[in-house]
């Protein structure tokens, strides 16, 4: 542990994001040594004083932390499977699914090796700042051990055990970005055609989004209770502006999609009983797929 | 103008949110007059000081400023119609469309009355503090000659001259309301299934909706310049990883229907040549209706 850039660190996968990982080692002072199928691509990283491994088994060999970057887990597979990492912790940063993660954890376990599962929320030319979340999950001591090599990265954090909440979380993330954004698109859509610009409305939106943000902490502890009181208001008031924003949709020529999901998800918790108790009751909804696989 | 406390006040229509109106007015110490179908609503307002109109003309005549604040527009429509309200601001804090809004307003200016549409995005309780969002629109000179008066009830702002805007802003932002609580549920149902608890997984997403609200005005200027430059990331990125959340929440048991809808307006937009693109360059998708009416 310590702030000591002297551990040397191996990256494999030199993709965009793999480039951007090493070069930040580099600058921070680490030795590093790099990998990659095609090894052209470590040519700016070895004029900026990397290292080449000549083989993956020797990357592996090359210090206590491997940082993976690849396409995706299929090819984490075909360049590890026939290494034994035991030597190394592996910090796998490859986009996949909470499942791929778990496989993965599992396949490592296998081999005596130390892994963590890791999610990069932010995009390659962020690696280095505050603005590039690093999520990672797996066994604590060997997150620990690594921690401060990998706060090089940006603003790390740790999530837990189970190597599929890094992964989970980042889809999570995701969810949230992609539902400010379209309800955003929805009401710079329909306040469009009453002539006010997208920068008009942009301010008040942040404004709501803020606000509502702000309510999830004290709407999460009724999740976690499993009991919904109508403080605020209920689920049923929620419906009729629900209508009401179909309706100013549709009479405005604006997409109704996303308000049509919001109202069927809420007349299905009202159809279950749940009018008169408060928003998050929906999770239930949430919980229970009813769209057939 | 000013912070005259002794312009009198009327309201009309004493539902929970009117009676919250007017006391809120009793209490910051305008004279208050109060007009009710069922006069005996009016019972505690009379106990606190305020004054029963016995007509409805007579309430219209009693000041320079009238509240109304009726179950909907057809209330609205029911009571006022044979009046002349042309001694007086007409408030109308009645929920209701866009289109109703323009349309009491031309009644009203058909009458000589002066008239200014509302928007309450609070509820009652909350009436006469800060977190009282109260949105107006209509006549710019109506409303300066009222805003003190109307700041006795929360936070007031005035959006433009059309007096459809008020309701319009108002279901933008209930929109953005929902967006990011069913995101927001979205993830706490995904990550509910890796035994992560609702106040746990809150922060984060409260953060993350934060963090996205912040990039509103700046994408906002690429909708307002119709160019959309893939400055931090392209579409078609977007659209893999909402694949992956697809993924994610059907092997989970989640409900997919908001990550495939998210999906299905970025393939629209893919489909149009819009990949490379960045995200805000899907607000052509919410602006062309593609859902049969």
């Amino acid at each position: 542990m310590g702030n000591n850039t002297d551990i040397p660190v191996t990256v494999i996968g030199l993709g965009l994001m793999g480039q951007a990982l090493a070069g930040t080692f580099l600058k921070a002072g680490h030795p590093v040594t790099v990998w990659n199928r095609t090894a052209s691509k470590a040519d700016p990283l070895l004029d900026a004083g990397a290292r080449l491994a000549p083989t993956i088994g020797d990357a592996l060999e090359s210090g206590p932390l491997t940082i993976v970057c690849l396409t995706d887990y299929q090819a984490v597979r075909e360049v590890l499977d026939t290494t034994e990492p035991d030597g190394t912790t592996l910090v796998n940063l490859t986009s996949g699914s909470s499942a791929q993660a778990r496989e993965a954890a599992r396949w490592a376990e296998g081999r005596g090796a130390r892994y963590l599962d890791g999610a990069i929320m932010a995009v390659p030319p962020a690696i280095g700042t505050d603005e590039a979340v690093i999520l990672h999950s797996g066994p604590r001591p060997d997150f620990e051990a690594h921690e401060s090599a990998l706060r090089t990265l940006g603003t790390v954090t740790y999530l837990g055990e189970d190597p599929g909440l890094a992964s989970l979380y980042d889809v999570a993330g995701l969810a949230m970005m992609w539902g400010v954004l379209n309800a955003w698109l929805q009401g710079t859509a329909l306040l469009g055609t009453a002539g006010v610009d997208a920068a008009t409305y942009a301010p008040f939106a942040r404004q709501i989004a803020a606000v509502v943000a702000g309510w999830l902490p004290g709407y999460a502890e009724q999740i976690d209770r499993g009991s919904y009181p109508a403080e605020v208001s209920a689920l049923e008031t929620d419906a009729r502006a629900m209508a009401h924003l179909v309706e100013e949709s549709e009479a405005a020529g604006v997409d109704a999609g996303l308000p049509k999901l919001f109202r069927a998800m809420a007349d299905r918790a009202i159809a279950a009983g749940h009018g008169a108790e408060q928003y998050p009751v929906l999770i239930d909804e949430f919980r229970i797929p009813r769209i057939p696989r």
